[in-house]
């Protein structure tokens, strides 16, 4: 059996997400099985709500025990190797960002597979990518990064926009996936790099 | 085509859900984005969260893309013209209990076609007006305001308590709903301008 | 008719995990109907999550009006007799963990009903008995206990695990879950009574 592309950054996701998830439980002081829960959450957390919205049940991860496997070995790397992981704080950055364009490409398309209108997979594409994160910090007792911080649902909408732009132009469907996973990957690390965000709201 | 009063009146519930979403997350600083998505969940996490329980999925939202643009145009509108419509805090107030009473029978209403049980119908209507308010707070990481301050939920029941009273006494269903949603509204009013809470307590 | 003993422990769970919610609402002062709230969902939240991520739908508590007369009865009476119940805290924290070890099977059972793979089946065993203190405490806006103190989920797990172990050596399925009821409870006290935790992360 051989894994394709989709596959691979799929599982290069989960890893990614596992490994974000474990590092913020761990900064919390969770005790080992808080942070197995934690990097869980944060992994299968986006596929989840997506599935619950649309009645796609029981869950994807549900329906593939490797998914479970991967991320229970991905956790418990991170808690023994943490000093040596957390050298590669700027590779987790960047996988984090690659998890989260991919993610956000596959509830796209699950909401095209779904028949569902543009506007409505974008959001299903958002969500994927963007819901463990929130699952997490609302666990975690902390405000939403996503909500704080630099872009991160935007990259997502602008990313889904773009998909369904490129192939409004002919590009083939395979194509215009790897330049929306790209385009995201690439927009967050610009902004994070530049420490970019948008106008914030006082009175 | 012409839009009924139940729409009429859901077009304005959700309004003013968004608007008081988009009010919430601009006082915690969020940034345009972040604003839009508390909107957003503010105004159709009740529906969803029913939708959800009841297993009729794809939700509401998903299957119809206006309500999603109705929020987009609110939440943009209330970003320009925040100080133009703080002035309206009494306006505001006044839709979100309209809303809250219209969601309310919206959820007891589908609770019936589900053929569930009065108590059941009662829950999941208390649920539909009720909970976009608490997953707003609960993601900007208050206390739910529901849990806090004066009668909210209760509102919700007693009204739904009161639906059924009607309809036992052979009122007619359409006018049931209209009295229901009247005495939400102005439970809410007067609750709030006498400032009455139910006791609360302490050890 | 006859309640098995299923039932029985079933009904046990619910109430003591009703009193758990009222109690927890009550300390932070929430009104009559937040602690009735709050007392609902950790009672139901378990089984909801559970129902909801296998597509159960309408969730369990909608089709049985009376596990939720259950809950109300068992909250209003924690509310009045609160200074009573107060001495009973040992009590109340044997039933809650009969109840986590009851949630905990009842949940396992489930999934291998829905014919989901082992590991799967103890996800979601684990997820019946601890989801509900989950949402209590992240609405109680707390870091949810279960990731802070002594172990919890951990139990579940754990639990989850021997069950298998003992049907693989061919021990009668009732003798097992009863075995595994007794041990999640009996883990949970051992681990209470002498303040045992995991170790924990520091930098």
């Amino acid at each position: 059996m051989t894994i394709g592309t989709s596959e691979a950054i799929e599982i290069l996701g989960t890893i990614s997400f596992a490994i974000s998830g474990s590092f913020a439980a761990m900064q919390k002081r969770l005790d080992p099985f808080g942070v197995l829960i934690i990097a869980f959450v944060t992994s299968i957390g986006g596929g989840t709500v997506r599935d619950l919205l649309l009645g796609d049940t029981p869950v994807a991860w549900m329906r593939d025990v490797n998914y479970c496997l991967l991320i229970l070995l991905t956790s418990i790397a991170t808690i023994f190797f943490k000093r040596h992981i957390k050298k590669f704080k700027v590779t987790l950055f960047l996988f984090d960002s690659l998890g989260l364009g991919l993610f956000t490409m596959l509830g796209l398309q699950k909401g095209i597979v779904f028949g569902l209108s543009p506007g409505i997979c974008v959001a299903l594409g958002t969500i994927t990518g963007c819901f463990g994160g929130i699952i997490r910090d609302t666990l975690l007792n902390t405000i939403p990064l996503i909500f704080r911080k630099e872009v991160y649902a935007t990259a997502c909408i602008m990313g889904g926009i773009l998909y369904f732009s490129l192939v409004h132009f002919q590009m083939k469907s395979d194509l215009a996936k790897v330049a929306v996973i790209a385009f995201i990957f690439t927009l967050r690390v610009i902004v994070v790099r530049y420490k970019l965000s948008l106008p914030k709201f006082g009175y």
